[in-house]
């Protein structure tokens, strides 16, 4: 990267592992600044104070952001906690408090322990450091198995990205943590509906549990290095870069899948033949999400009738008699009837792989579309009733 | 009852694990014949089959039932296969085959053998009897775990009926196999609307798994033998009956939900302050099915958060601050911040009890409303993955 951000991490005792739960991310200098939300109405306080932030087109130089504690459903004092949590971070970088955006993920309904925030912050800034990103990325991990970064560099601009997942991910217009670090040059309403747009076709795809988080964010930030200072939507470098993101979006989304909570294969569901991208994506997402197909899938049983039966129950209008269903590349249901198939290669197919494909084309139009889902197992429920709020 | 129903079973083969898997209920006179149906647009061809039955306003003598295969995704072979079982079923019982419905439950996707629905409906009809209700309502289970029946005798009618539910258990508008027997006096569209209406407050509002069914449906047979012909919608003896009525679903939905694949606890969530009773039921089902709060009542911990997160994920307008949470009588989250309560007595309190009741306050209006859900347990997982398709 062209120019330097700067990562650090610290440990709060906000988790009860005794795990880094403190990251930090500075700019020397003041980014253009693109984030797109959660539409959850029972919402985190820092998501609506960086809304705030982001409505007035506020430029940043520091985000913070504390595992453990998601400081959701905390009222009052969880605004105040999130203002002070930008106070504290501004007056040791010696900043201004509007340029700090503030994020959380954890136990929701809890107050935050101010004492503990400033201890961690204090505790991170002397560390920041251009290396450190995946001290930082680390650092906001919960129920995650592995890190999720991403790094991209063109001889135009760099990208770095890092994000995390694992439970409560069914994405609605934004989702969980995600962080992106570049140098593009470009407009912050240009960067945001690139953003928009990427996170619509990556993230907003996913599923692991059905539960909508509180909390979820993908913020997008610009220190504007980029040699080239781009004016029009269609350049073909932001073009590029668009793509790019896009890319980046869409393979940390799958490996949030790939790390869900007790997941062990990735389910990847294809519509093809809707009459929109819309109906194609709400039909996969639909299947990707079942709880049915998902244990089947655990089992590594070909069970597509429990996919036929999502694909009915969306608001999607379609002919049972037109569908046609395929796992992996085995024809298993067309024309509404079942195609005879050998079960047993099929799951020995599906017990050996890491992901499972299936394909769905209603034949009702040229539209496609897909999500991305993993099993549901054991583990799933162990990590989530073992968990103590 | 005062006239007789008679019920009977047999042994198909449909299931794997050997056990009885056809039911046959017989009325010696033509009934009235009320139905709600699953509006999973992936239907099992009994159920469009019983639908235009449904809309002729049929009399009905005889309802054939299968379990261990569902008939569903089978195409004109799987229509087929329903006429021919009305067809052998007419032929044995020397009634019309316009007389007769079907249902299934099982295996989606698999073709019925129809030789050994035959041998089945063969070895059924001798065995006819007044007695054999629970024989009948034995060999619709798939994995209940538990017989589900209901009898109730007033001096003007009686209402015997019963359910089946285990999997694939979030219904909208119908849900699963349930049948009442009836000997009430009134016209076919005072009992449609009457079902229909028990039916949207009682099964509408359960989910085990949050997947909709293919084969869904309530009947109603009545044989009219009550000595008053009810004529007024609004005759007191018609409301003591559609009363009564919605009482007995309520309670084989509640036993559908507390024999849920896996289950341990029913998790009773109460709405209130709704702007509509519709807002009320929507945001009550939310949380009931949401996995990760499942997951926390299968340990027993009263993590409030993850209701407080689906109440914002559905499409009822909601303000935070307002929202008041209580668990059992312990109240936990008020006007938008958590509540001080003491947690290891109420984990203590939900672990020792088969019920746990969420109240919802959203303090926006004056409707009420309610749903009942299960816990997700690793049992929950081990059914679904284990069983192949």
């Amino acid at each position: 990267m062209k120019s330097h951000f700067l990562y650090s991490s610290a440990t709060c005792g906000f988790k009860r592992t005794g795990k880094p739960d403190l990251a930090l991310i500075y700019s020397p200098v003041p980014c253009v600044y693109a984030g797109v939300f959660t539409t959850n109405q029972v919402r985190a306080a820092c998501v609506d104070e960086n809304r705030i932030l982001l409505k007035k087109k506020q430029k940043i130089r520091a985000i913070v952001v504390n595992s453990g504690n998601a400081n959701a459903c905390t009222g009052k004092r969880g605004i105040n906690a999130v203002r002070k949590t930008r106070e504290i971070t501004a007056r040791i970088l010696k900043i201004k408090s509007s340029e700090v955006l503030v994020a959380s993920t954890g136990v929701i309904g809890v107050h935050l322990d101010m004492e503990k925030m400033e201890k961690g912050i204090v505790a991170a800034v002397p560390k920041l450091n251009v290396r450190n990103l995946k001290n930082a990325a680390k650092a906001i991990l919960t129920t995650d198995r592995y890190l999720k970064t991403i790094k991209k560099q063109t001889k135009d601009f760099s990208i770095v990205g890092f994000t995390k997942g694992a439970g409560m991910i069914h994405p609605n217009m934004a989702t969980m943590l995600c962080y992106f670090m570049t140098d593009i040059n470009a407009s912050q309403l240009m960067l945001q509906s690139a953003l928009k747009s990427a996170v619509e076709n990556s993230f907003n795809l996913i599923s692991v549990d059905g539960d909508m988080s509180t909390n979820d964010m993908v913020i997008l930030l610009s220190n504007c290095h980029g040699k080239k200072k781009i004016t029009k939507k269609n350049d073909p470098l932001f073009s590029n870069f668009k793509k790019i993101l896009n890319e980046q979006c869409l393979k940390l989304a799958k490996e949030i899948v790939a790390d869900g909570e007790g997941a062990n294969k990735v389910i990847t569901v294809y519509v093809n033949g809707a009459k929109s991208q819309k109906d194609a994506n709400e039909i996969a997402r639909s299947i990707a999400s079942s709880n049915l197909f998902k244990c089947a899938i655990f089992g590594s049983d070909p069970n597509w009738g429990r996919a036929a039966a999502r694909i009915g129950a969306t608001s999607v209008l379609v002919n049972q008699n037109r569908i046609e269903i395929s796992i992996n590349k085995t024809l298993v249901f067309k024309n509404g009837t079942p195609v005879e198939f050998n079960k047993n290669k099929l799951n020995k197919e599906i017990k050996q792989s890491k992901e499972v494909k299936l394909t769905v084309n209603l034949k009702l139009g040229k539209a496609l579309g897909l999500a991305f889902g993993c099993d549901l197992s054991f583990d799933y429920v162990k990590l989530n009733s073992a968990y103590f709020s």
